[in-house]
C-alpha cells in the first residue's frame, strides 16, 4: 500500500514526568512512530516505547542552549512530506504553554495534517502529590494557569488574577518566586497559602508549603534544574502538613539514590 | 498475608470519555480494584478494565436523580475499613470540579489513606478536537477553568475573568450559554471568538464556533444530555473553520449510527 503523503504529525503530550501518566492513546502513537522529535524535559526512557523511531532531540529550555522553534517546525514538515509518521513529544500537556499553537499553524500552512494527543499537565500532578483539589468548593470556583512572565517579558495582571477568585497555578516561575509573591501580595493577604512542587510525579519530587508573605522575602532561587509549579490560593489550606513533611523525608532519601532533572 | 486495614482509596480520573485517554496508572489501578464506585458520566465500558471489582453506580448529575455526596463518602469508608481496594472513578480530572476536596477531607478524617490518579479534563480534549492551543502565545498568557455558576448559585466575577487576559474554559454551562455570553459581553468585545465542544473525544462529539455577540442572543439551550465546555477568548480565532465544518458532518453521520451521552 502506498504511503499517504504528507503523513500526519502527532503532537504528543508526555505528561509531567512519570511515564505511567502517559495515556493509552499516547502509548499507541509512540509504538508506530517512525520519527520522534523529543523535548529536553521528557524522560529519555520514553524512546523505549517507540522502538521503530529515529530519535531527534530538540530540547528547548529557559536560558540554556536550545533548538530554534522554526527549525523544529521545518524538521516536522520535512519528515511528514517524506511520508514518515512523526511524533512530536512535548512535556506536560501540549496545549498548555507548549507553543503548540505555532506548530499547528505552521503545519496547517504546509498542508500537513496534525493530530493532538492530550496529557497530564504539571499542576495536576502537583495537586495529586499534595492530595488537594485545585478547585475545592469551600474556597474557590476555578483555577487559572499562567506563566510567571508574559512572552514579551511583561508581568501578568496580578490584580485581575487575584480578583478572579480562582486558585493560581503559575508555571515557569521557579527563578522568580520572590517577585511573583511580591506582585500578588499587593492584592492578596500575606497569609494566603502557597504550595510549590518541583518535578511532580518524578523520583526527585519536592514539595513546599508556605505563604505569600514568607515567599515575598525569599532570596533569589538558585537554578535547580527542576521545573516546578507554584500554586497560590486558599484551596491550598487543605494540604495536610503531614503530606509535605513526608515528602521532605522521601526526597532526601531519594536524593541519596541519585536524582535527575525531568519534564514539567 | 493479612490485608492492610483500612485499605487505600484511589480517586481515579476517567478523563473526558474516550477510554483511550486513561493513563497507564489508571488502567493498573482498575485492574486490581475490588470495589468500583462509578460516576454516571463515565463510559460504562470502563468496568471491563476492572474484572475483579464489585461495581456500585453513584451517578450525580445536574438536576437529575443523584446519590448524595455524604452517602458516597460513607460507602468509600465502609469498603476501605473492610480492607477492600476501592477505586472511586470520576469523570474528567478528579482535582478539577469533582468535589474531590470533600472526599479527601472525609477520608483523611476517617484515617483512610487516599491516592489520586490524574486524568484528562474535558477542556483539553475539546482543544485537541479543535486543534487549538488553549494558551496561544500570540493571544494570551494562560487559561482559566471556571464553572458557569458558583456553588452558592452566584455568578463568577466575569469582569475580573475578562481582565485576566486568559482563555476561559467554562464548565457546566451548557444550559446557561446565553446568560454566560451576556455576562462576558459587558467586559469583552462582541466579536470575541467562542467555541463550544460537547462530548469531547466521544462518538457523539459536537463542535460549534461562534462569537460572544451571537451567543448572547441564543435561546435557552434545551437539555441535550451532553455535557460540554465553552471556550472563550482570542486564542479561539486560531480554530480552522474547516475543522468545525468537518465535525458537523461527522456528527450527523454518527448521529444516524446512534448517539449516547457520555462523560465530561
Amino acid at each position: 500500500m502506498p504511503r499517504r503523503i504528507p503523513a500526519e504529525v502527532v503532537l504528543l503530550s508526555a505528561g509531567p514526568g512519570d511515564l505511567e501518566l502517559l495515556t493509552l492513546k499516547a502509548v499507541r502513537a509512540l509504538a508506530t512512530a517512525e520519527v520522534l522529535l523529543l523535548d529536553e524535559l521528557v524522560d529519555p526512557d520514553i524512546v523505549e516505547l517507540a522502538p521503530h523511531a529515529r530519535v531527534v532531540r530538540v530540547g528547548k529550555r529557559g536560558g540554556c542552549r536550545s533548538t530554534p522553534q522554526a527549525f523544529i517546525c521545518r524538521l516536522m514538515r520535512r519528515y511528514a512530506l517524506q511520508g514518515l509518521r512523526v511524533v512530536r513529544v512535548k512535556g506536560g500537556e501540549a496545549l498548555l504553554f507548549g507553543r503548540a499553537g505555532e506548530e499547528i499553524a505552521f503545519l496547517r500552512q504546509a498542508g500537513v495534517p496534525v493530530r493532538i494527543v492530550n496529557g497530564i499537565s504539571a499542576a495536576f500532578a502537583a495537586a495529586a502529590a499534595l492530595e488537594v483539589s485545585l478547585t475545592h468548593r469551600g474556597h474557590c470556583h476555578g483555577v487559572t494557569f499562567v506563566t510567571a512572565h508574559t512572552h514579551d517579558h511583561g508581568e501578568p495582571d496580578w490584580e485581575a488574577l487575584a480578583r478572579s477568585g480562582t486558585t493560581l497555578a503559575i508555571y515557569m516561575g521557579m527563578g522568580r518566586i520572590g517577585p511573583v509573591a511580591r506582585g500578588l501580595l499587593r492584592h492578596l493577604p500575606a497569609e494566603t497559602p502557597v504550595a510549590i512542587v518541583q518535578a511532580a510525579s518524578q523520583p526527585g519530587e519536592r514539595r513546599l508549603l508556605s505563604t505569600l508573605g514568607e515567599l515575598a522575602d525569599a532570596a533569589p532561587t538558585p537554578e535547580t534544574g527542576y521545573p516546578g509549579v507554584i500554586l497560590v490560593g486558599s484551596a491550598l489550606a487543605e494540604v495536610s502538613p503531614c503530606a509535605v513533611k513526608a515528602a521532605v523525608q522521601e526526597t532526601s532519601l531519594r536524593k541519596r539514590a541519585g536524582d535527575r532533572p525531568g519534564a514539567h
